[in-house]
């Protein structure tokens, strides 16, 4: 009996239909599908495949361990995350042992920011793995602004709201176009940032891209401390060429 | 009788079947199918859907006027392409007017770094658009090297194989994950720049990430002075944590 493949199939931003034909397929044709989800809650990527699954899929939900109960820079904290994937990926190592091909449900893309990471660093030496990439949650919130985000010879940086402010309004200044991800409690930063870089009127605020949520505001207007964990900032560059 | 529609419709990196569910479904039941291509050649958006549209499609190949007999920076070049951009937009507006909707084909993503910009810069203001967004091509670039292009709080920069070599040494320096797009004829002035920045031995060259042409191979193997257009440099970042 040949090991089963472990799929980290990329859902997307979060509209089922901005899914690859081949994520698709892989979603509904699947027996085991796994995801991470928060104790209590139903998971967003399970969420965006509802309906999508076959009567006889065996779901495995990996719920994390801990998620903001210990800060992550506290040894514990990667203590108990480490033992939660060795875990979960030995759950997986088996089913592939047992000839089972196995879904992860990924939200936006694999290998961008994605959880799935841990898992695959732990099995790609000893199991079979395919990552299928996906149209990235910041994809949608540019699209979402109705605006190209980049063209030209356009330099794009990706930054983290998590990122001390001096080192966002360093990143800010020095490129044409910007993404700003995980908001969240770091909005007010992310806007003081924009605000000392020069570009807070260019600056626009996403929330739930691609999703029945979905809001865009100029980053001036967004009111309040936080914003939703699934925000995005966007800086549209302004097309600059080669001179 | 109501205003057709003019979709800017991604179709990711090359492979159909990384096509979204909604492109898929777009192209394969559109009556007006619209692509730019070079005179002579085929098409490489075209390519990507073959076998896929209606029978009846009418098919209109917007063929760019010049691609590299005119130097960019020649007044006569963007002059040529704006007149070139006029009589598509033309085209496309009637169709509208007539109550077609029409599928521009779009290789990519279409808000970045996507020529559909110059036909939705012209008809945004008076025509109905609708956007889908895409696998990008350093998508599939990075997931064709088997490793995580971006985890906890790396900072990722987009750059161009056209910009000068003294910056794109300066931006390798202040990131920790880099794209290098646009490749081509730059090969060995971006090898020179990442070697310089000191990320050589972490450099990999894609070549036609998603086709079955696709190549994987670090770039400081890379024979020769150019590589093929659809080529990308990726450089992985190291999972840098907040301190």
């Amino acid at each position: 009996m040949s090991a089963g493949t472990i799929y980290g199939v990329g859902l997307g931003p979060g509209d089922p239909e901005l899914m690859s034909v081949r994520a698709d397929r892989l979603v509904r044709s699947a027996r085991h599908v796994a995801f991470f989800r928060k104790v209590g809650r139903r998971g967003r990527a399970r969420t965006i495949v509802e309906g999508m699954l076959r009567p006889d899929a065996v779901e495995f939900a990996m719920e994390y361990p801990v998620t903001t109960e210990i800060r992550f820079d506290d040894p514990a904290y990667s203590d108990c995350l480490s033992k939660f994937y060795l875990n979960v990926t030995t759950r997986l190592r088996d089913l592939s042992n047992r000839g089972c091909d196995v879904v992860v449900l990924c939200e936006g893309d694999p290998f961008f920011y994605g959880s799935f990471m841990h898992l695959y660093a732990r099995l790609k030496d000893d199991v079979p793995i395919n990552v299928i990439p996906a149209i990235t949650g910041m994809s949608a919130a540019w699209t979402a602004t109705g605006i190209p985000v980049t063209w030209g010879d356009d330099v794009m940086t990706v930054l983290l709201g998590t990122m001390p402010q001096d080192d966002l309004t360093r990143h800010l200044r020095d490129a044409d176009a910007h993404v700003i991800m995980k908001i969240g409690r770091n909005l007010q930063k992310v806007r003081d940032a924009v605000a000392q870089a020069g570009k807070l009127d260019r600056a626009w605020l996403i929330e739930c891209a691609s999703m029945t949520e979905q809001r865009v505001m100029p980053l001036a207007q967004a009111e309040g401390q936080s914003a939703p964990y699934f925000s995005t900032v966007v800086i549209h560059g302004n097309g600059r060429r080669p001179s």
